[in-house]
C-alpha cells in the first residue's frame, strides 16, 4: 500500500449514532483532514442479528458517505465480538480459564478461537463482507478482528494444542524431552494425555507453558490467515492488515504474524505519564518498524492503527494529555516510519464498557482543545507526506523475542519479575536517552548495517540465535550481553556447563552463580553507579573486566566485562546498571562500536530522528521539556514553512521537521 | 409502632444454651432493664430440622418466660440460614458467583433467593411461625430474614432477572438502548440471549450491571414482602420489619424497600477507631432516618436493630471500646431518631463463626465492665423515653443514591475508587464537624424545610431527578453539586454536551474534560487548601468563580463557582477539597442560605443535636473529647436529674441530654 | 536405624540424565563423602510408564552401580506424581479446591488421597518395588512418597471425611455440639448432609474447618501406612520413613505421624536472610528431634532429610548461601540430633519446574564453590560419627501443637495473623538469643527433665492437655503461659468465664477482655519494653504483677504476672514482648526454674549446643559473625584435629565441635 498522503483519521463507530450524526461526523472530519477511518470494529450483531440474517443497508450507507466525503475506509471484519445469538447457539465455543472457569458474553473477545462453530461462523461473515463490499471504493484496506489475544483451555484448545504439538515435535520421545518431563514424574506415553496447563497442584511444566503461549499465538495466526485469504480472494489489490496489540500484555509473537501482513499495524497506548509514555512511544513504533522488517524482509512502512487523542490510561486512573502532547506522540510515530496517525476513537460514546475512553469528538463535542488540536494536526500531516520515501537511520540492533519474555514468567525462576520486554524497554531507553536511535529486530534478522547488536535477557537462544549472534561478531559486529540472555535454549532448557552457555565463549566469561537481589537492593558498582534485580558471580575467560562489584560476596569481582573479538567487542553486564549507569555504559558501547547519536547537539530533552531517502533527509525534532530549545540544525522547516539558516527554537513541548540540504 | 419507653435489648440465641441460662438470661435482661430482645434468627434447623417436622416447644417455652420476665420479643422468620436438608434437597437453590462457583452448605445465607424452592420453603416456615405465634403477648414485631444481600448468578436468577428487564424496558429496542449494547457489538435480537453478567473476557456492559444489581435489590425486596404479607395477614396488629445492613457493602437500595416496612431497622457497625466511629454513627443514624422519612413519607422514628457492646470490628482486628463510647454511641444515634438501643448479641456463644463477635454476657459473664456498662445504659435509655416525640431539626439536605454508587464502580469510570458513599460520607462529615445537622434525602423526596441540597458525586440523574433539582433551586433553595454529579442518566449513559448534564445549566457552567488526580497528588487551590481525587477544565456560563487551581495545565482556571439564580446560589465543586477546607466551603454555603449550626457555642468536639417537638425540645450534647467540656445551655440535664442554668459540664467521652426551657 | 557414620548426601534423579552421567554421578559423590542418596522420588511414571507395564532395569542399574560404589540408597515410592495414563484414567481422582475447580496434571501431587483408584494404583507401585528391591543390599532405608500435604474437597473426600467424623465423634448430637452448629442454624440432622467446608457465603464453620484439617492428617497418614505395611512385609529390617514437610505450611500433625515413622525425617528450607535461616535452622532441628523423641517414646535420632545446599528461597527471590553458611547449617542440624545432611537435590536439572532449584552439582558442574564447600562438608561429617550417641541437653520444653495453629487461623477470631507457629518461633528465639536450649514438645509428652514450660499461644487445650500442664505445675515444674493459650477445648470452643480457661486457676489470673492491637501499635510497658499484636484486661486472682501496661485503657493493669504455686512459678504473659524483652523475661523465668545457657561465656552470635552421653560430652559452637570469636572452652576440636586449652578461636561464619573432656 502506498500512498502520497500520510493516513489520518481513526475508529469510527456510525452504528452508535442516528444517521444525522454521521453527516455531521464526515463534515468535522473533512474540516480535521481525516482520510482514513477504521468502519466495523464489532459490529457483527449489527450486520448479522441472527445467523445468515444480514442488515448490510446502514453499512451501505456508511461507506457511500464517507466515499462521497472522500474518506476511505479501513473496512473491518467483527469476529473480535460475536453476537448473542452466537453465544448462545455455541456454548462449547465460549473461552475457559485455567482454573475451569467458562466465561460468559457480556464483554467482548469471549470466544475460543479454536473452537469449529467460531471458526466456521467468522469466516462466514468475512466472506459475506468480502464479497459485498471488496470492490468498493472507499475500501482502502480490510482490517481483520481486532487486537487478536483471547485464548482458552477449554477441549476444542486441547485438541488443537495437541495436534500443534505433534506438528512441532513430531514424536512423544521428542516432546518428553524437550519439555523435561523426566522432572516431577511426566514423561507422556500417549498423545491422548498431553493436555493444555490447565490449574494444577504447583508449579507448572516449563516447557508446557511456553509452548501452549506459542501454539496460541500460531492458533490465532490461523484464525488470521483464514479470514485473509477470504478477503485477499475477493479483490487482491486491497491490502489485509490486523491491529496488534502492544504494552505488558503480550498474547502473540507479532514477529511471526508480519509475514502474514500487507502491513504491520499496531495500537499504542503508553500508561506512564511522566516522560515515560515518550519512552514507550519510541519504543512501541521502533518494535513495529523491527516487525515491518521482519516481515518484509526490508525496510517497510507500518501504521499507527490505533491510539489516544487526549489520555494516557495510567495505573488506576485516566490522564489528561497536556496540550500539545498528543501531536508529539503522533509526529514521534511518523518520524519513526508510521504512515499515518489513527485515533481510538471518533467520537466518544454515551453508553458502553469504554464511555469514557478517549475520543476526537468527546462527550462534550466539537467545540473543545482536544477537537482543535486533531484539526491542527490533520494540517500538520498533510504538510510531512514526502517524509515517506526516507528510511529511519540506525546503527545499533536490539534484539526483542516474545517467547525470551514468556519464558522468564515461569514462577520456578531464580526471581520474580523477571522481564525480558522490561529489560528491552531499559536499553531501549538508554539510548534513547543518548540521542541513539534503534532498531527492534527479531533474533535471525538481518544485521548488515547494525555496528552494535544489544541482547537484553534474551533468555532463550536456539543454536540457530547462537550462530546468528556469532555471525554478527565475526563479521567484526559489536555485541552487549546482559544478564540472563542463551542461558537457556528454545525449549527453556537450562544450557549447562556454565552460564550464558549460548555466548559463554563469545563473551569470554563463565558465570557459576547467580545472586539475585531484593526489590530494594543496590550493589556499588566500581563504575560510580550501582547494579539492580540481579548479579552474578563471573569468571574472566577470555574477557577483561570493565566494571567490578563492591562490597558484599561479589566484592571485587566483574560486574562488566569485554571480550575483544578481531576488531569487535562483546560486552557482558551481569546486573542492571542503574539508569544512568546504563546510558553511560550504551554510549561507550555505541562510540567503540562507531555510532554517534542523531544529533550529537541537540539538548537534553529533545528528541531526534532522521529519516533519509538517497541524498534527501527530514530531521524530526521533538521538544519533551517545557522550555523552548534551540538546536543547531539547518534547512526547511516544514511546520512553519519557515528556512532554517544554522539554528531552530522548537516551542516548548513542540515539533520541529526539517527538509535538510544534502549533505 | 409507638411506646412509651425507648426498646433496649438485642438478638438472644436461647437455642444455643441450656435452659438454665435461660432463667439466669431473663434475669439479667431485668436488672440491665431490657425490655425488647430479638429471636429466632437463624434458628430454621431447630425449628424445623427435618422437613415440615417442627420442633417449636423450646421456642414456646421461651417466648413465655420472656413474657412472664417482662420482655418483648422481636421474632425473627429464620430464612437466612437455610437448614443442611434443604441444602441437600435442592442444590440448585444454593447460589452461584459471577465466575461460576456454586456455593455450599456451612455458613449462612447460602441459598439464591430466586430459586422456587427457596422462596417455597421460607414462605412455609414463615406461615408456620405465623399461625403459631401472631398471637403470643411477648410478640412485639416480626423481624423478617436477616441482612437481604445475597445475590447469585444461577439459571433462576438468570430467569428472574430476564422477567425483571421485560417489566423494566417493555421491549428489547429500549433495553438495548439504556444498555447501549451497540458498543462492542453486543446487541440483543431476543430476549433469550439476555442473561445474567456472568464472568466474562474484559470489561463488562455498565447498563448490565447497574440493572443486574437493581434486580437484585427487587428481587429480595419480593422475597421480604412475599413474607411480610404471610406475616401481616396472620394479625394486621404486629408491624413487621427487616434490619439493613449498613457500610462499604450496599447489597439493596434500601431508600426502596422502606416503603415495604412498618418501621425502619439498622445494623450499624462502625469501623473506624479513632473519632471515625462517631462520625459514622452519625452518618449511620441521619440515612436510617432518611429512609424511615422517605418510606412513611413525612418524619418517622426508626430502629437502631444492632450494635456492638464492646467492640470495633476495624481492619483486621476488633478494638475494643473504650469505657463510655458504648453509651455515647447509643445516645447518638437516640438524638438521630432511633426509637431504641439493640445489641448484637446478648450471651457470647462458646462456639460458631462469630464466637468473638461483641457481646452485653461476655466469655467472662456478667461480673465484667461491659456488662455494668450496659445496666448503666438501661436506666439511661429508662430516663429518656419523652425525648421519641422530639423531631431532628435539620436545614440542610444531602442526596444518597445507592445506584449512583454502583454505577461508580464501574472499571471504565476515569478513575478507580469513585465513591459516591464516600463522598456523602465526606459531605455530612464537613457539615458534622461544622455541627450543622443534616438530613439524608433520596432523589425526589420533599424539601419544604431544607435551604441548602448537597449532591455528592450524585453519577446518575433521571430526567425526574434533574427536575425535582431545578424545582428546589427555583423556589429559591441553594444548591451545592460535586464532580460526577449528573453526568449520567438513570441507565449510566453520559449526558452528551458537557458535564455535568443534568445540572450545567442550572450551575452555570460546562466542563470540558476531566483531570482524573493520582492517589497522591494534591491540587493547590487559591482558597489556600488542596483538592485530591479529581479535576476538571470547568467554563464559566454563566456563574462566577469562587475558587481557582493553582499550577499545572489548569492553573488559573475555576475550581469552585457559583451561579445566582433569584436568591438562591448553586454552587459547582469540580474536586474533593481537603476536609478543612470542604468544611469551610460547605459553612459558607449553609450560612449564605442560612443555616447556622445547632449550637455555636459549643466547644470542638461535642456535638450538638436538637429535637423538638413544638415548643418543647431536648438538647443532647455528646463530648467525643478525653475531657470535660461546658457548654453554654439551660434547662434540666436528665442523665443526672440536675437542673441546669446556663451551662453543663459533660463528662469526657460522656453525653448531657437537655431538656430545654420553652424558647 | 543406626551407624556408625553420620548419613551424607541428598535427593538423586538418575531418571533425569543419560547413562553416561551416572557413572560421573557416583565417582563425584564418592569424592565428596556421599554414603546415601534418594533414589525414585517422582519416577513413577518412568517405572510404570503404562498401567502394569514396568521398566525397572535402569533402576536395577542405578542400585547396583550405586552399591559398587558403596552408597547406600533411600528408595522412594514414587507416589507423589501419579503418572499422566493415571490422570487420564481417573479424573474422578484429580483434586479440587474449596471453590470447585478441579486440578490436572501439569505439576506434581495432582491426586485426591481419599480416590480409592489413587489409593490402589499407590499401594500397587509400591509393592512392586518392594518385592523388586527390598533385598537390594543398597538399600538402607524406604522412603515413602514426598512430603504428604496435598488435601482435596471432591466426593470421594467428602465421603472420607464424613467416615472419620463418625469415628470421632460416634453420633450426630456429639458433633453438632463439638461444631456448636446452633450458631447460624447449622445443625445437622443427617450425616449425609454433613459435607467438606466448600466455598460458602461467609465465614465458615471453626469446628467443621479444624476437624476437616485433622481428618486429612489422618486420611494421609493412612495412605502413609498402607505404604509402609507393604514395604515393611517385604522386609522387616529395612526400616521406612517419609519425609516431613517444614514451615509456614503445616498441612498435617506431624507430631501423630511420628509412631508410624521409624525415623523421623524433615525437609528444611529457612525462607529468611539475614540471620533468620539460623533462627530458623535451630527451631527446625528441635521441632524434628520433638516429634522423634514423641514418636519413641525417648529421645531419637532423626534426619535432615532435604535441604538446599547454596540456596535460600526467600520472598520473590533465591538468595544465594554465602561461603561457610552451607556447612554452618549443616552442622546445627547434627549439632540438634540430626544423623545427618541430605541435600535437595544432587544435580541441578536442564529443565522442569524447578530447574532453579539449589543443587550440589549446580549447572556449571563441579567446578564450583558449591561443589567445594560440599566436599569440605563431607570430610568434616566423617570426622562427627561419634556424636551421635550424645543427647542434646535441654530444660527448657516449648509445646507446639499443629490443631492449634489451624484454629487461630480462622478469621473470625479477634485479629487477623494469628499465628500459633509464629509464636512458638518467637518464643525459641528468645531462648536461643539467651543461649538456652530448648526441647520442642507435644502436649502430653513426659516432662520429667523440663523445669520450665512454655505455652506459646497454645489456643486448644483438652482437659487431659490442662491437667498434664497442671501436673506439670504441681510436681514443682514453672510454667510461663502466653495469651490465648488455653481459650479454647479440643474443639476450638471458647472456655467461658474468663480467659485463659484452662490454665485460670493455676496462673491466678482471670482476663476479662482482648484489647488486640493494630500491627503498627506498640504499647509501652513498666518493664522499659513494649507489647505487640495484643493485650487484655488481666485480674489478678492470686498472682503478683510483674509487669504493668502504660497509657491508654490498660494504664497500671497487669501485662505480665506471676503465681507462685508451691516452690514452681506460674507466668502469665497477656502481650508479645518486643524481642529484647522478651528475652530478658524468659531468661529471668528460665534462671528462676534453675536453668541456665549452655555456654554461658559465648560471646553474642555464637550459638553453643552439648551432647552428652554419660560423661563424654562434645560442644558445638556456631559463629554466626562475621568476625573470628574466642569461646572459652577445653577439649579436642575434631574439625581441625587439635587440642583446645582455655580458649577456642572458631573462624567467621564457621564451627568448631569440641570433644570436651569428662567433668
Amino acid at each position: 500500500m502506498t500512498t502520497k498522503a500520510l493516513w489520518y483519521g481513526g475508529d469510527w463507530n456510525p452504528e452508535q449514532w442516528r444517521p444525522e450524526v454521521w453527516h455531521e461526523d464526515v463534515a468535522l472530519m473533512r474540516a480535521a483532514g481525516v482520510n482514513l477511518v477504521t468502519v466495523g470494529v464489532f459490529a457483527w450483531s449489527r450486520l448479522e442479528p441472527a445467523p445468515a440474517r444480514y442488515t448490510f443497508d446502514w453499512l451501505d450507507e456508511v461507506l457511500d458517505l464517507l466515499h462521497a466525503g472522500g474518506v476511505r475506509a479501513a473496512l473491518a471484519t467483527p469476529t473480535a465480538s460475536p453476537p448473542p445469538w452466537f453465544t448462545h447457539a455455541h456454548p462449547d465455543a465460549m473461552p475457559v480459564t485455567a482454573d475451569g472457569t467458562r466465561l460468559h458474553h457480556g464483554s467482548r473477545d469471549t470466544y475460543c478461537a479454536a473452537a469449529p462453530a467460531y471458526r466456521a461462523a467468522a469466516r462466514r461473515i468475512a466472506a459475506t463482507l468480502a464479497a459485498r463490499y471488496a470492490h468498493h471504493p472507499a475500501l482502502a484496506l480490510w482490517h481483520v478482528h481486532n487486537e487478536y489475544g483471547t485464548t482458552c483451555h477449554c477441549p476444542h484448545a486441547e485438541t488443537a494444542f495437541r495436534r500443534w504439538l505433534v506438528d512441532r515435535h513430531g514424536d512423544l520421545d521428542t516432546l518428553n524431552d524437550a519439555w523435561a518431563t523426566s522432572f516431577w514424574g511426566q514423561h507422556y506415553a500417549d498423545w491422548a494425555h498431553v493436555g493444555a496447563p490447565r490449574a494444577t497442584q504447583y508449579l507448572g511444566n516449563p516447557g508446557q507453558l511456553l509452548d501452549f503461549r506459542r501454539f496460541w499465538s500460531d492458533e490465532l495466526l490461523s484464525a488470521y490467515t483464514e479470514q485473509r485469504d477470504v478477503l485477499r480472494a475477493a479483490n487482491p489489490a486491497v491490502p489485509v492488515t490486523t491491529n496488534y496489540v502492544l504494552g505488558d500484555w503480550v498474547p502473540v509473537d507479532h514477529a511471526r504474524w508480519a509475514r502474514e501482513v500487507d502491513l504491520v499495524a499496531v495500537d499504542h497506548y503508553p500508561d506512564r505519564v511522566d516522560g515515560g509514555a515518550e519512552e514507550q512511544t519510541a519504543l512501541a513504533a521502533d518494535l513495529a518498524r523491527g516487525w515491518a522488517r521482519h516481515g518484509a524482509g526490508r525496510p517497510a512502512p507500518w501504521l499507527l492503527m490505533e491510539s489516544a487523542p487526549d489520555r494516557i490510561h495510567t495505573a488506576g486512573r485516566m490522564h489528561t494529555k497536556e496540550p500539545g502532547r498528543m501531536t508529539r506522540h503522533s509526529l514521534a510515530h511518523v518520524a519513526r516510519g508510521s504512515a499515518g496517525v489513527m485515533f481510538f476513537q471518533w467520537r466518544a460514546p454515551a453508553g458502553g464498557a469504554e464511555h469514557f475512553h478517549s475520543a476526537v469528538v468527546s462527550h462534550a463535542g466539537p467545540e473543545t482543545r482536544v477537537f482543535r488540536e486533531a484539526t491542527d494536526l490533520g494540517t500538520t500531516l498533510g504538510r510531512l507526506g514526502a517524509v515517506q520515501t526516507g528510511r529511519i537511520e540506525a546503527r545499533v540492533a536490539i534484539a526483542y523475542d516474545a517467547a525470551s519474555g514468556w519464558a522468564l514468567r515461569h514462577p520456578g525462576m531464580p526471581r520474580t519479575g523477571l522481564d525480558h520486554p522490561g529489560e528491552v524497554a531499559a536499553a531501549h531507553r538508554a539510548l534513547w536517552q543518548a540521542g541513539v536511535t534503534t532498531d527492534l529486530v527479531v533474533p535471525g534478522d538481518p544485521l548488515d548495517g547494525h555496528r552494535l547488536l544489544v541482547l537484553p535477557a534474551l533468555y532463550l537462544a536456539s543454536d540457530a540465535t547462537a550462530e546468528w549472534v556469532r555471525r554478527h561478531v565475526h563479521a567484526g559486529g559489536h555485541l552487549l550481553v546482559t544478564w540472563l540472555s542463551g542461558v537457556a535454549d528454545e525449549h527453556a532448557r537450562v544450557r549447562l556447563g556454565g552460564y550464558p552457555g549460548a555466548y559463554r565463549d563469545l563473551l569470554g566469561v563463565r558465570v557459576e552463580e547467580f545472586h539475585p537481589l531484593a526489590d530494594d537492593e543496590r550493589v556499588p558498582l566500581t563504575s560510580g553507579g550501582f547494579g539492580r534485580i540481579w548479579s552474578e558471580t563471573v569468571h574472566l575467560a577470555g574477557a577483561e573486566q570493565v566494571t567490578a562489584y563492591i562490597g558484599g560476596v561479589l566484592d571485587g569481582r566483574p560486574a562488566v566485562t569485554r571480550h575483544r573479538i578481531g576488531d569487535a567487542r562483546a560486552w557482558y553486564v551481569s546486573t542492571r546498571p542503574d539508569d544512568d549507569s546504563y546510558r553511560r555504559l550504551l554510549t561507550d558501547a555505541a562510540r567503540l562500536a562507531g555510532v554517534v547519536p542523531t544529533c550529537p547537539a541537540a539538548p537534553p530533552g529533545v528528541e531526534a530522528v532522521r529519516r533519509r531517502d538517497g541524498d534527501r533527509s527530514w530531521l524530526f525534532l521533538l521538544n519533551h521539556t517545557d522550555r523552548p530549545q534551540r538546536v543547531p540544525a539547518a534547512g526547511h522547516e516544514l511546520l512553519t514553512g519557515e528556512p532554517v539558516d544554522d539554528r531552530v527554537t522548537v516551542p516548548p513541548g513542540g515539533v520541529a521537521v526539517l527538509r535538510e540540504p544534502p549533505c
